[in-house]
């Protein structure tokens, strides 16, 4: 779990990379900036910063920050109740991504496997998004993405986003870690 | 009508705000920025240019772009079908938009309604977007905006977009007018 200190100099990191992009962010947005470690404790290695700028019953729009090689562990959006799964739209805005789905793997994968974790790591098509570069993701597909050597920021436009039902191929991973004291 | 020339010119100016926002588009959606003058052969006055990321059955994503003053003229977004009508969430990246919906009118709008057009601008109820501010848009309720002195960037996060059933307050605009030759 992160302590207060890990939290608060993430958020800080993060609002630092959204400043050097010329992607403004309100106060409220940036005191609340979301650090995801997934339960994990290696947020640098395993981890997703984001803000959700909206998340209604039709669509939801976030911007996700990775660090330099942080990687975002696989998992997939399942069917919830009458919803198929959320489809997400990747669109790198800058650095880059490597985005692994599911389907013919890539022969040499660019991306390096977080050391310890290679069990969890199963598809390996390989797509690489530059700033300006896109790719949706149906419902119920199995993805990665990990950030090249600049980290990467990128705007995620969906169907409404369920995180709490996301399911990680990483038994360890707990989606909504609870809040540090 | 907009002629070729003056397709290609608004064309290369919104590339050029875009640029400098800092914002990337690939070569294609560079070639293919929509510019809408709705018919009404006053672009610069009422008009809007646009990029749209992703349209699905699920979800929209665009780039809006107004030049200084530029008037995104009133509509609304119908029922269509199954579907309620569009929600839209418009986010400002960059200088300013005055958003105008139904509700309580301001006492003194800031947005100068385009000369000719007064009928067919009736709904005053103002929100001030600079960069960062976001608002969303119900369904099938009355809306225009106008940028400032700075022209404006807006994100905008939607349900399905179906502009060809947009329904416009001026009966002078067609949404989707027919290309020059």
């Amino acid at each position: 779990m992160l302590t207060k200190d890990q939290l608060r100099a993430a958020q800080e990191r993060t609002a630092a990379l959204f400043r050097e992009a010329g992607i403004v962010l309100t106060a409220a947005e940036r005191d609340n900036i979301e650090i995801a470690d997934f339960g994990l404790n290696e947020l640098e290695r395993q981890g997703l910063e984001l803000v959700t700028y909206v998340n209604n019953e039709r669509y939801c729009a976030k911007e996700l920050v990775l660090f330099p090689r942080q990687t975002c562990p696989e998992h997939r959006h399942p069917p919830v109740g009458d919803d198929p799964g959320k489809t997400e739209t990747f669109r790198c805005r800058h650095g880059n991504v490597l985005l692994y789905v599911e389907g013919e793997p890539a022969e040499r994968p660019q991306a390096r496997i977080p050391e310890g974790s290679e069990p969890y790591y199963t598809v390996f098509r390989e797509i690489v998004l530059n700033p300006g570069d896109q790719y949706t993701i149906p419902p119920n597909t199995l993805h990665w993405f990990q950030a090249g050597d600049a980290g990467a920021i990128v705007s995620e436009f969906s169907s409404t986003s369920r995180d709490e039902f996301d399911v990680f191929t990483d038994p360890r991973i707990k989606r909504i870690p609870e809040a540090a004291d």
